[in-house]
């Protein structure tokens, strides 16, 4: 590990990273939350998604386009159809957009389509990606690997750093231990000490850090009572026909009761869902 | 594992156990806070903290007497003259007071001067002492082991209530995975997963979750969040001093900030913190 | 953690403890096999078992009398009676026998009734067993905690040492990690390290390593392989009918074939399986 | 999880994958031993260490040219240059080479100068690099990603397998684990695990697995007897200057030592170092 700072630490108490995705600031006052299905299925879907979760309150619209699958038999994604699908509700209903690319091949597709492009747990350390990405001048959402420590962790996204992307984000979204009650365990510490070594704006993932939507809204508050800068979260239409990862989405109902949840532990933590 | 329900299983969605200790009404909206320093030192430690934790709000008084120590070499504690000078403290103070037994040879000193026995993350499945516990009608604050899983720890406690012993409380204080930044990883998955799947209330202690005092206050939030019923906190009067786990412990001043800290995460959470 | 030497730390390379159990030497070129049923479960099976396994060249007999169980429904073991049954079978077929106790209220029964006492996994950290345990003059078999490092594991050792008992076994016996395809993974790295700080000798258990008997032995001439000076086993008359641990023991005839597998495996680590 | 069989599933317990590279078969009765520098640093380094290995009997030789570093601070190899290098060492002493690549823009030159391809562990749920890989026939190492259970590691090889690509190296080369006193664990039974379940051929890497050179030998020996197919080591010309890893490698003198030591355990398992 590299004794002289590395660019991705705090200079001091007050020393944070903010940077604007349209009409919103990252890392400062504004609470960012993130919503959308795990996967593009159809543009009409991501266009019904769209429009409800900008009503519901969402900032950003998520949605998967290029899926990193375990199985190489499980749906794999639009691809880039999904990319263009995501414009389009994008444009309709005024949501930024963020994508998880896999490759640096799927870097231009991408950057056309989408506000963040997303690089998901299981690249964390993929280094010839964060190399290519890291000479981009758009914000890159960087979710912690679930095997990765957090040393590791911030030296990831000092590969972007280094390579002159400055508008990075970190995302813990659970890591793996020996407890299977959960499908991963949200490591809130982790995101306490993301926030105290480094600059970078912090969110939390609680659909992947628990695997089951009815213990999400609880991660959520947690997370944004330890001070998070914002949370993504799967949403869909109809999570039990989802084509991935419909246990751990909140359906609209549940999305709704959520954002009002939400609220007052926003508040005590000195945040603002307002535009 | 019992198909069969188990005594610590919900019944419903509404079912949880509720118990009196002294003026407030533990696993109801009454939040406990529970403080303390990681050892009782001295009869004027103990005395002198709990004036002070009293005045700043603490609803009970916890302190080690008898010390699980990874190593034979460290503080053992002072034992039964530990647990005179709590009741002490616990007289003049009017606070209820809490400390660990590690065998069975201990509960008769033990049961006359505290409140609440603790039984601590190592002893977890230590089944004997479960078995000699169960027998008691005094309450029991059970701390889940840190290498235990959810449904191993609901069966420890399942002894405590098989044996008849309806007054016992659970408690997250950090489980061990890869990670090294803190001590351990506080598992607040597990915490909501133990609500669900329980009707026991369910603690929080961020001071061993963490292992460091400037994470406390930010774990702290989070339990609440995510609904804990109370907190476990280590506060000592003079932290880099301290016998064991200064580290880890909030000074007066820390811990009075803490207080006024937590207040809207408490009132968002819907509990109180009054008497 | 102390920092001055700790008596089960190693002089020099060559320094190893060794201590006669009846007629072999535990700890030097005798390797060690110990075999039995998880529980005694009545005087007939563990008499046949004494004698199966005798034959088969199994050098100490186990069986568990007091039994730690997850569940309080579960089978707890025949307790004191369990004892006085492999006493007679030690007598009968000459097998020294090693048997679990959970607490010191269990010493003198099991003094009674054992050449060799076993502190399980789950109180390798239960300091005042380890305390009682240090006071006698008889042989410690303790198991390494599951959730518990190397270096905890020997300050557990450490309590053992420093009240006198100087004839102390370590046992590697899986620890618990996020794999779930066997039951615990077994630590072989941990079984080198502690050969190498301590002079202590290092057995270990690939039934409980695994939880899965076809795993067993493979694991077995890992453990062989890297150093252990001892082995212990699971073996069942009838596996599908045991009232524990059936999953992980080995018929007879699986002990058979695997007395003849290990042996060129126990010659090239340049020990011995001769009485 | 895929239901219906995976291509990499076992048929039957006589169904085992074999392959040749050069002289010499993969997945029989051959064992394999990959040996060589962490990383490639200069052509006079690997012709050195390339006749030196050849001399000590080593069978492969492994080099890395694309570093995978968790700190892009860290040596990042001499990539294309390393891999011409590595090509003119194998062409001088008639030694296979192996090395990694971690993206498919590497893949031409990798194909270029190498006879088997590495892909490493934080690569190993890469799934765009795994496609790019499923359409070469060329033989693949898949390191287990050290965060990667081993149901996901099997499908991690299914990709190359449906692909197309059936000549696939299984590799445990550790996991994360909660212990400290080496860089992972060993995980020897998920060795016998992927060898149970799977017809692909299953390498060990005990310098990644101990990251402590002095404890590689023990391991190593560990996974001969546990049935591995084959070792890969990192050795050195001189290891307190390695420009990486470094403290896991292991010198002349040592490697030529173990060589003579892991014969008898080579013989044990049925398997022979011979040309």
């Amino acid at each position: 590990m590299q004794k002289t700072p590395l660019l991705v630490e705090k200079k001091n108490s007050l020393h944070k990273s903010t940077f604007v995705v349209r009409d919103r600031i990252v890392g400062a006052r504004d609470f960012t939350l993130i919503a959308g299905p795990c996967s593009v299925e159809s543009k009409a879907q991501i266009l019904e998604m769209a429009a409800a979760l900008k009503e519901m309150g969402a900032h950003w619209l998520r949605g998967g386009a290029f899926k990193p699958r375990t199985s190489p038999y499980s749906f794999q994604g639009l691809k880039s159809k999904g990319l263009e699908y995501l414009k389009e509700a994008s444009e309709r209903y005024g949501l930024p957009v963020i994508s998880e690319i896999m490759s640096e091949t799927q870097i231009p597709a991408a950057l056309e389509c989408c506000d963040v492009l997303q690089v998901g747990s299981r690249n964390c350390q993929n280094f010839r990606l964060l190399e290519a990405l890291s000479e981009l001048r758009k914000p890159i959402f960087l979710k912690r690997g679930f095997g990765v420590t957090v040393a590791e962790y911030l030296h990831s996204a000092e590969y972007l750093l280094k390579g002159g992307n400055e508008q990075v984000i970190l995302c813990e979204r659970g890591i793996r231990t020996f407890e299977t009650s959960t499908r991963f365990t949200f490591d809130v510490n982790s995101l306490i000490v993301l926030q105290e070594k480094s600059h970078l704006p912090v969110f939390a993932d609680p659909s992947h850090a628990t695997g089951v939507a009815r213990y999400v809204p609880r991660v959520a508050k947690a997370a944004i009572a330890a001070g998070a800068d914002g949370l993504m979260l799967e949403v869909h239409h109809s999570p039990d026909k989802a084509l991935s990862d419909g246990n751990q989405s909140l359906s609209f109902k549940e999305f709704s009761a959520f954002m009002d949840e939400i609220r007052p532990f926003i508040s005590a933590a000195g945040r603002s869902l307002e535009p």
